[in-house]
């Protein structure tokens, strides 16, 4: 995250509290911002805004905004997984426990609306009612998966909930809202790339929560596994896998995170990373990349500033085949 | 809550998806509010609206916000008390399991958002983030008073506590939204009769939980008592009971819900009730109303709609009184 929007939310945030209790609650709002997240949301909103000469104060804030945005929903979704780690530490809800960090996110929350409302965008407020809206229902889908020990499931599934869950706040949104800081209306290709771009950066996580490193990667790799989430690359896996593998697995799948038996998911994760699965998601997720891509540079094509709307290219390319 | 409010609420929350997972977060965001909540904090402030001659569409949408509001943190609140019921039925989490039920109430969230904006009341903006603050902190310390397994507490302490937690909701901010749809400047001294009236409020609630008829209160009785809620009820008959009653009571705390001796429980029941716990409890919240009434009739006293103006006095004055 670039140094200025770290220090606006510092700004905004609440620092102290006469009542210990109370100060508490602020350090506890303070923690994921300051674990240092890579800011590529915002970066990808910055840059956006500067391609379009749109107002940098008003950027700023709504970068401030996406970053809460990205904090809070964290900590609520560490919750709902009951993960473990967050950026190399533990969860919120392992440090403090579930009831004092649910409540945290949702103060932490009200605090993305005040850096909205301090861009004096109008049409942000809209934007970022639409961002959550979609996140809630990709995210829910997710969760509903997991509730219903759903495995019944085709790619066309996994890319429908992702664009929900992963593609609106980490591209779409970004990019609609540094148009927005112009005073423009935002591009309708901004929306189909940013699908895209959004799948393969998810697929991409996904891949790097299997094969990743985990001092790089900053969450327990295998993770997912543990958290039975849906994955391109377990889908995939699942439909080649012999019966007794599949079985074993979907026992495990049935059973809460503590009832899983870590000897079969590193059986499983064994089995997943010596069948082609990984190789294939990774192709799906360079095709979306290159189709979002493709179109993403045609949108920006009538941008004023051009060093800025390469820039927006380049990053989103690195954000589809990072290694962290 | 007036059937209007109830209608402009149908009409905000979204109704269907051809996805049967996404359909089932809509009826999920759908049940608190359909479950026929009192509308209190709605009605007063539809009421203050009123006797300042207020834009009736503007306090339409505050009114159903507001109800949102109460909807989305019951939600959450009940997933970090563990409640077993709310409004006669089970609480959400308990039907749907946990982490549906978070992100269905942060889905509920943002529509309160919306309504907000429907208003096109710009300073109901700060007005709901001052809110939303102010609930959350009190929240936090009601919360982390129980995690830290703290009851060395005074009635000050209690009484800082649903100030935050309750009043501002339910009276505070009722009463400043309504006079905010007329364009004015709320009066400051509806806040200091607000924070009184809600604690007032609060208290009641408190006693009716210990006390009360389980169907007309719609939740557990004692339930309080099994989520090791601090109430003034209970602060002041641990100061005048003997220390094995007290020792008794106190390991109860310590141990989780699931732990807890409901034989024990019982007995400490029926101790409190014999006690003169609640009936000084009682006096606390009569004297809170009646300070916070005389403050609330002065202020009202410039309002241009007497009946109105009148009908909020009733109305603040039967919630401190309420028998369910």
């Amino acid at each position: 995250m670039r140094p200025e929007i770290a220090a606006l939310i510092d700004t905004l945030l609440p620092r102290q509290h006469s009542r210990p209790e109370i100060d508490l609650l602020y350090r506890m709002m303070r923690d994921y911002p300051s674990r240092g997240g890579k800011g590529l949301r915002s970066e990808l909103l910055l840059m956006t805004g500067a391609a379009y000469d749109g107002d940098p104060e008003a950027a700023a804030w709504l970068a401030a905004a996406i970053e809460l945005f990205q904090n809070w929903v964290l900590i609520h979704d560490d919750i709902e997984d009951d993960s473990e780690e967050r950026r190399g530490k533990p969860a919120l809800h392992r440090a403090h426990g579930l009831p004092l960090a649910l409540n945290a996110g949702d103060a932490l929350h009200v605090y993305m609306w005040d850096a909205v409302f301090r861009s004096h965008v109008e049409a942000a407020r809209n934007e970022f009612l639409e961002m959550v809206h979609r996140t809630a229902e990709g995210q829910h889908v997710d969760l509903a998966w997991v509730a219903h020990h759903e495995w019944n499931l085709t790619d066309v599934d996994y890319l429908e909930m992702v664009r929900l869950k992963t593609s609106y706040y980490t591209v779409v949104s970004p990019l609609r809202l540094g148009m927005l800081t112009a005073g423009l209306e935002p591009h309708a290709a901004f929306t189909s790339a940013g699908l895209d771009l959004g799948a393969a950066f998810q697929i991409r996580d996904d891949v790097l929560n299997l094969v990743g490193d985990a001092a790089t990667y900053g969450k327990e790799i295998a993770g997912d596994l543990l958290e039975g989430k849906r994955t391109l690359i377990v889908l995939e896996w699942l439909r080649e896998a012999r019966p007794r593998e599949r079985g074993a697995f979907l026992d495990q799948m049935r059973r809460p995170r503590d009832g899983k038996d870590p000897d079969v998911i590193a059986d499983a994760l064994r089995s997943i990373l010596a069948s082609n699965a990984v190789t294939r998601a990774q192709h799906v997720a360079d095709d979306l990349a290159a189709r979002g891509l493709a179109t993403l540079e045609g949108a920006l094509s009538d941008a004023p500033n051009r060093a800025s709307a390469e820039r927006i290219v380049d990053l989103v390319r690195s954000l589809a085949t990072r290694e962290a």
